[in-house]
């Protein structure tokens, strides 16, 4: 059975549509996705760490689009874990775990990982929506599509912009 | 740079010191270490899980004995992680992060690792004072002697007994 590491934020967890709610609670400016392609998190919403910091912030996220049912299969064909970068962020850690316990209630804590570099991952495939974590990764690397990142060429990494594009290479 | 991951809990963490601290303050009875030797730590401590979730537990936990400044000179010399499978006990998640910060400053966010199972862990070297978590790893293996494996034979791996024992191996 072959191993892989799936990212949470922006992969699973819709963190762009939480900036984008909190960034016109506070400012009364609805920013479209389009406006922000090639811009990262920090350049596209000027409050981005304070957001990332609030109560619920991970906790409330969105899931992506038709990710939930993909999962589920996936961990039926996969040995799979979901492997977020969080330690940056220590107080996302308790929120992270719930967050996987109420969306995918067939997720063991066996199967979670939360870490600061993911240079330390060993997987067979990476499923992530940054190249700092797919660059160095030796298996076979899946860019998700976010608005920082499409702009940019995939490279030696296979894009898919949505769970159904995940579906179609995996299952 | 060789990458090498650490285990905290057994290793880093003297939790034994805080079973026998907690059992003595529960029952009035001094356990020695010799008299749980081959023991489980459900087996050692009857209310072994309960001490685990009191507050404090593992942020209070004392230091093995000479950790510290061999610790710091591995941090210099290697490609370092602390990775603890914490996943199971999600409220020690923050307590181990502030447990890390406070006695080993020189460690950054980036090199720390809490997870389920160690089978997601890529290095070239791991300690560990559990045989489930080092029989699967492909690397090199040093078994960290406490008193539930101390009467195993250690196998492939190496067994060393104190911090003494790694410097000499390691440094």
């Amino acid at each position: 059975m072959q191993k892989i590491a799936i990212d949470m934020d922006g992969v699973l967890a819709d963190v762009y549509s939480q900036f984008i709610k909190m960034h016109q609670q506070e400012f009364g400016e609805l920013i479209s996705i389009e406006s922000i392609y090639g811009k990262t998190e920090g350049e596209a919403f000027v409050h981005c760490r304070k957001y990332i910091q609030a109560d619920g912030f991970f906790r409330d996220a969105p899931l992506m689009e038709g990710c939930k049912k993909v999962l589920e299969r996936i961990n039926q064909e996969y040995d799979l874990y979901l492997v977020s970068a969080a330690l940056e962020f220590p107080w996302s850690l308790i929120q992270k775990v719930d967050w996987i316990k109420q969306h995918f209630p067939f997720i063991g804590w066996q199967q979670i990982v939360l870490c600061g570099s993911k240079q330390i991952i060993a997987a067979d495939i990476m499923i992530d929506d940054h190249f700092k974590n797919l660059d160095h990764f030796p298996g076979k690397t899946i860019l998700f599509t976010q608005a920082h990142n499409i702009l940019k060429d995939a490279g030696r990494h296979q894009r898919v912009n949505n769970w159904n594009e995940i579906e179609k290479i995996l299952l």
